[in-house]
């Protein structure tokens, strides 16, 4: 056996995730290594703390990241949030509202799906309408941006009605977060979880998670240990929280910790608004000209992710084969279709870095040819 | 808020983890992002594992690694092999066999401790006593090389006696995988999980694992569904394994396993033995350095791991000035004391790309110096 270093190639990423990342963050990634309780790194973590509560745009004491992908995000927020006795009503329209179920499954809680169409947003009234008749629900759960079907639901709205039915809410804003409007504070989010591979434009590995006043309480008052030590949030703030000694959990994962800051400051410095609408304005260039292709888009305009641009794979035209084209002669990443639309979509990510007027000029250029080999 | 760059500190890494990153590791790590289901991603995943394979010496098929640090691989192999009705016996003799009696708690399983010492290896008799009174038991877990005191266990007599009564093993090698000899498959360990930032000399954050095709048997053949969603080994397996289509599962930390597959071509290179005699000799030279400053070990000399020194701190020494000013002046981290030595003992590591000559001679001479400040 003899296995040389891995190079590889330069690709355009824009697919659904991970997008491109910028070469400032990947120098801050291969910063030298320090200890993870070294008094440097841990006024390094204080400031990752600042950078992600003004992305989620939160005061929450309890907000940091999570040493793991997004998925392990999510489960943080169902596993320290949720006890077997509880009924959590989940807003399913694409794949993540049904990994959802199965995490709560997992804990032995009660779950009611709101089952919704893919493609489309979750609907306001159909949470309403389940609610009313699930008084004993204590949580509601939803995606802000479902990435498997580039669907963008009304978050204020949902959580106002969980509000009204004194539900917490749950939100996955893997996608969501700096690419579309999102404030955590103002639409009283209780628990949100995100992922760093996609608006953000870090590399994957880091879930940025906030938990509320409330939320925390409810963690507080636990009466049984969370069912994973290592996503336990108790024990992790302990680490993560300014207030006197940090004690030891886990090793934290110093230099992708490096990255999500410093990432964090490149959003910093763009500012919020400015992101926001730099993916809406790029999503209105790319739209027009996937038009022009004659590919149709699967969600309806109002319910479109700018970040997310999923289209139906015309007739006849060969998925993989365009897709293998893309990828071996323009370096170029798109999506295959996820779950339902498996086969019979491309989605298409204008995330973070990646959302660059020279990118959907090449995405277009390059789908032009494709389509036509 | 306007947050600057991190620029972090050049820092000598000798505590108990992460340990220094060579410059080799780090570059591979700032490698563009690519897809993590990109064809020549999953050509690097597989390298990845056949080099896995020969770190832990094994044919094991499922050898991969799980995208969170060492604390995740530890959940991850007993999550998956444990249900609320079996009975472990685990080895405790520090801080890591505590964390696995957590986890087996919170699984609901039941628990038998071995009560060991702190800074002794595990005793063989004390295993078998225990097992003896104990023919409900199905699994036997200990800590290889315990970070918290820095004994070294022997694996492959726990592992003969263990199999005697009928059970698998769990291993913990997060602190041994490449600093002492570790055969998987000779001394028949069923499920083993370690870090990448102790002797691998990697970044933090990732956890490699491997199962024997008894204990992936135990995994197919359960009934009850994984506690946890992230780490259920038949949903990443879908993802890791050769056999036909990779299907998704999260969003693996590409970067992190470029780093990972750099820093097992180093070990490839080196060769296993080389790299554990290199650990041996090492500490042979900072023992005695250590014994010149009168500083004395904790653990007897036949049960001492080479990779971590754990020393008592003389009396009327100041704990934490000492490594202040090592740090501060010296750019040089050691490890405190940690659970029942926290205050009374230093833990010194010497591990992988850290366990260098020049090394040994800085921390000896600064050491001196800081303890006669």
């Amino acid at each position: 056996m003899s296995i040389q270093s891995f190079m590889p190639p330069q690709r355009t990423l824009m697919g659904p995730g991970p997008s491109d990342v910028s070469p400032r963050v990947l120098s801050a990634l291969a910063r030298p290594t320090i200890g993870h309780l070294d008094p440097t790194f841990i006024g390094m973590m204080d400031e990752v703390k600042s950078l992600l509560q003004y992305a989620f745009q939160t005061k929450n004491t309890y907000t940091m990241a999570i040493s793991a992908p997004g998925s392990a995000g999510m489960e943080a927020c169902f596993v320290n949030l949720l006890t077997p006795d509880d009924t959590v009503v989940v807003c399913k329209n694409g794949v993540f509202g049904a990994r959802m179920i199965e995490n709560v499954q997992r804990i032995g809680a009660k779950v009611v799906v709101v089952d919704g169409t893919w493609g489309r947003a979750v609907d306001p009234q159909a949470l309403e309408d389940t609610l009313k008749q699930t008084p004993q629900a204590r949580f509601v759960a939803f995606v802000h941006a479902e990435t498997s079907t580039g669907a963008l639901s009304d978050a204020k709205t949902l959580c106002e009605i969980a509000r009204q039915y004194n539900c917490l809410t749950i939100v996955d804003a893997v996608t969501s977060l700096a690419g579309v409007e999102l404030k955590v504070d103002e639409w009283g989010i209780d628990a949100i979880y995100s992922g760093s591979q996609k608006c953000l434009s870090c590399v994957p590995g880091i879930s940025p998670v906030s938990f509320s006043d409330q939320a925390a309480q409810v963690i507080k008052n636990r009466k049984t240990a969370v069912q994973s030590w290592f996503l336990d949030q108790s024990l992790v703030m302990e680490y993560w929280s300014g207030q006197g000694k940090r004690s030891y959990h886990h090793t934290a994962p110093v230099n992708s910790l490096y990255a999500l800051h410093e990432s964090l400051i490149v959003l910093q410095n763009e500012g919020l608004e400015n992101s926001w609408a730099r993916h809406r304005n790029l999503h209105n260039k790319l739209a027009l000209g996937l038009a022009n292709l004659g590919l149709d888009f699967i969600v309806p305009e109002q319910e479109r992710l700018p970040q997310l641009n999923a289209v139906n794979i015309p007739q006849g035209v060969d998925d993989v084969k365009v897709r293998q084209i893309l990828l071996n002669d323009y370096n170029l990443e798109i999506g295959a279709g996820l779950g339902q639309f498996a086969g019979t979509a491309w989605r298409i990510g204008l995330m973070g870095y990646a959302a660059r007027n020279e990118n959907v000029v090449l995405c277009l250029a390059a789908l032009k040819e494709a389509l036509t080999k």
